[in-house]
């Protein structure tokens, strides 16, 4: 019950601390015969890992995974798939002194609420490092949802109040991966850009949005109650570290459309049924429709700043709390695969279930 | 695998067609020896009630709740709840005429993608009637809350564009059910049923968005990783029909924010750690921090409207639709329970978690 | 957490003390578009109905079942099916003199340490009545099982120190339930049928052996660690009241064999790999190798006997106590159905998770 | 779904094939603050360790643990606890031969039938290796039961024909450990470990039985309809490679018995209700009632003998296998301490489960 594992048929159980000498995670439930793709694993990890670009933490890490077993031959086994990720760069020193001082928005204090012990190398599983479990998981999940024809990809719609304009209906992936802020929008990029280097040389952070589109989905995935697509899509989206926000199709900006305009009209297209619109974001009823799956999440500005806070520390005497670790003015350029690793889980988890249904 | 259950510790199973005899829900992992407050349950069940205001449809349930197990004397028994909620409004006839037309936003479409076969006496499990049975679940919930001093109220915020002008910190229970709209603004309240009624007679519906503020639950209930409380949180409110969004605590506005304003300063409080603002919504590290926790569900227009809509039926035909149902122009006044049954059943499962940590 | 739940891809949740109007069970998981056989449902409860014989008790239960969702026109919607077991003859005046005499081999003590309260009006969960909503659920189970030419088949093997000569290869229905004690070999029908009027005359009772048999099973069915078939099989049967033991194939016998006359040598018989020994029960690693799954299960005595006995009763203090309550002196005949439902849940649950292989 | 989980509570994942570069388990759920003691669970792998001892294989493994994370300086954080364990003498090579050729009693056929593929370097998931990760995990639930005043002790009971005269009430570690056999009768020890050298000269292999005794248990434990005490116990037994049967207290003896005499008499002892006999082995209801638990598992003789045998290769072509791995002639000995970590981690989750009761 300690809440380390997601999924039902397709079921992930991370492990590690951030400064231990690894971290880990194991994937239960993938079908046997699948075949590997290591490229597309070290790429979703590289895309991840912090120091890719001036825009991150110098902070490096090499995560070079380990696959323990479930994978023979290039291929897999149907039995649990570990993947270990090294932790090469563990500067605990950096961390002493923060030992009893309540970092503000960290998880410092609600860890001695609930456990009455805390690990002081870091930020134990409340590390950032812990999503590159994740994003390998995620990547064995796309490598499955490739061979079904789905895709799954994200980019930075908004940092702080600079938007991308209009955004596409499809996403140009070779646009996203053009500039290291992953904003398709060239233009758009450029701004965000210089406003996480802005806010880097402020010593302060700021957030932003990610958006999310899932294509070639097909009609029939989810379940109609709790477990919905779009219910363990927003789970899936909140347990990711600095989320504060989550949204389907029209989203927050559809509470104020009326029905009569909110609605998707059926229509036929090539012998198949569609929607001329997509408010629904590809899901009605807990249940794809075949659409486009779009979403989008919400990140705050990442906890950790240079600039000097009033907190108290464990014994409630105030203090000044100046961070000297490394860490991301920005965090949503490298949350990109993160996303599209836990969308794609999700995904592959409804996937597995609905053959169940034998149709 | 299903999805008809939701929880780990505090688990419920529903059941139920909206237009079979009757629909329930099991409610398992209650600890024994609990008072049972019917009041309680009814006026959770009566606040959803359909037909309880000239802004929501004229469709009758009687909502008596049939405790079958689980209870004696009184008291939980620690074995499991089934509350038996009979139907007792069915006019299937209202519905024949949709048999083979895809209602636009229902989900009729992908039910059948699904199953291959559907209901067609009403929604099947879509039914909104469905929140009922999470209703008399949530209340159940509540009671262990509030044995704990844990209280859950939710008000609605928005109706289309109209919002409340300011929201409070804390919730005035009195002023959210002094009128059928649940806005505890009374100027905004008037605007809000306003323009209910002009949806309404245009044959419309229009949307909103439900705050829910959860006060005095102790800091330490989350788990880190992927059982968080606001992700547990999120699934939960985003398997609620007709939401397409969620946010807690600063929410996409947090997107622009820098994090020197939007880190929340601890500071000591008669003894006890708090923080002087809450962008954080009262969970940091998905564990909850001692402050309220405040999260915010974006409703879309309900589907069902009387204006003629385009579609096409199951054979992809076009089609137009004119629907002849009775249902709500807007969701959210009485989506208010359903929103606190949820959160409630999200916290107490969170709060018997908690207790296996033995502190 | 109550463990009222059993099963993963098809999950059934059970409800309901003895005492009150019914019970219940929900099944989730059941693909949709199945056909449901009213025949074989009524057919099962019947088999485990008090009151069918001599041979058992006089209370008398009708288990008319009312399925309250998830049928529709004679077929499954894929939404959960709650079936409701009224419970007619209900006499909690017989229990009353009970409510604080601690019945020897009861679970009156063990729910007083659990829960601290008690439903004194009968055996509240403990109750045999329970397993009428698990042969309910069964039922639905084997109409999956046979759509797929799986057959569960049980009958009793031993009462007391009568056992069967020899146990044959395949079961005969027809004489199974020829007698009503349910054992096939009519020589040793008769023995133990009189064994039973002898122990029931001395207000006694006596306790028996069922063998199962499943036949038609695809060999791949099981998971190779903790979700064996074996496993699976066991926990499902250790968890039917009053039951001691389990043993698949050789069981507790095979102990003493050596590997060389254990192990089941592989043959080919038309086209298809057999083995030409069936030591292993049917499952091999875990996993069904497409031979009968046989396996027996071990009652024990009933607790509730007419003959006086020594006791405490919930203040510590010693109390004789003879019983009044109305219970078979044998449990083993009524059982039968019992197991093959349990089996056929545990059987359909691996039907359904094999498909997530995709093969 | 892939099985590979165990426990509700406290819960393990263990992953890898036996002949990778290493195995391993991640423990979730154990309380924060726990003392790890690093002896025991040393001790724990020595016991279960091949090469101990003439009457067991040649093949060595270290199992040198290595604690990944979820540890904190000699204590539990909370955390997932992940336990390595390298695979240090992997001889490939003895297996290359066995590739086609589907071993007698092995999980060749049924892996071929569930996956498709099989990784042909040793016995993948159904290798004894496996056990080496429970019973790591096992240790540590054993940390946490040794705290609330709980023991495990497990032994042999019998090799082949070879059966203890007389079972003690309590167990004498110190005589179980005192030969190679784990048998605390030292007459039927010697009568054991004469009757596996004389099989194991014989190339062929014996099985057994293990008893075993947990005791200081308090009552209350176990949930009472599918996750009985018993049932959860009889799959962990269940789940452990060769084991055929599973019995708890008078076991598959018990069904030739009266009730009035197999009813376990209520008495008071040092103002504590207890029974003046066992015969229900400890649990009542499925809820442990305070006395001793006692149960007692089935082992087949190993698969793997020296003996030549008749079977065919993956295309049905007959051949004669003779095995030249090397392998135990008796499982038992070294399965003492599996079935004790398996114990100890069904009586660990239950104990957990009960602390939500609040009492």
């Amino acid at each position: 019950m300690g809440g380390n594992s997601f999924g039902k048929a397709l079921c992930i159980t991370t492990f590690g601390e951030s400064h231990a000498p690894a971290m880990g995670v194991v994937i239960d439930g993938l079908p046997a015969g699948m075949a590997v793709d290591m490229d597309l694993l070290n790429s979703m990890l590289a895309r991840r890992r912090p120091g890719q670009s001036h825009l991150s933490t110098a902070r490096t890490e090499t995560d070079a995974p380990q696959i323990l077993s479930g994978v023979y031959d290039g291929r897999t086994l149907g039995s649990p798939i570990a993947v270990l990720l090294a932790n090469t760069d563990q500067r605990s020193a950096d961390y002493d002194s923060l030992q009893s001082v309540l970092r503000p928005s960290h998880a410092d204090h609600t860890y001695m609420a609930k456990y009455g012990v805390r690990d002081p190398r870091g930020g134990g599983r409340a590390s950032a490092r812990e999503t590159a479990c994740r994003v390998a998981a995620g990547a064995f999940a796309l490598m499955l949802l490739r061979n079904e024809g789905v895709s799954v990809n994200a980019y930075v719609s908004s940092v702080g109040a600079v938007s991308m304009k209009e955004e596409p209906l499809s996403v140009d992936t070779k646009a996203v991966e053009a500039t290291p802020v992953r904003c398709p929008d060239a233009e758009a990029a450029a701004l965000m850009m210089a406003l996480i280097e802005e806010v880097k040389a402020a010593g302060d952070s700021v957030g932003g949005t990610i958006r999310c589109v899932i294509s070639g989905c097909p009609a029939g995935l989810g379940e109609p109650v709790f477990d919905r697509l779009e219910a363990d899509l927003a789970k899936a989206m909140l347990s990711i570290n600095a989320t504060k926000g989550f949204e389907i199709g029209s989203g927050f900006a559809g509470t104020t459309m009326r029905g009569s305009a909110h609605n998707d009209p059926f229509a036929t297209e090539e012998g198949r049924i569609i929607t001329t619109t997509n408010n629904s974001g590809g899901v009605q009823g807990g249940i794809s429709n075949g659409m486009d799956i779009r979403f989008r999440v919400a990140f705050k500005p990442v906890a950790t700043i240079a600039v000097p806070q009033r907190t108290v520390d464990v014994s409630g005497q105030p203090q000044v709390l100046t961070a000297k670790g490394r860490h991301d003015p920005c965090v949503v350029p490298r949350a990109v695969p993160i996303v599209e690793a836990m969308a794609a889980l999700v995904v592959a988890d409804h996937l597995l279930r609905q053959r169940m249904q034998g149709r």
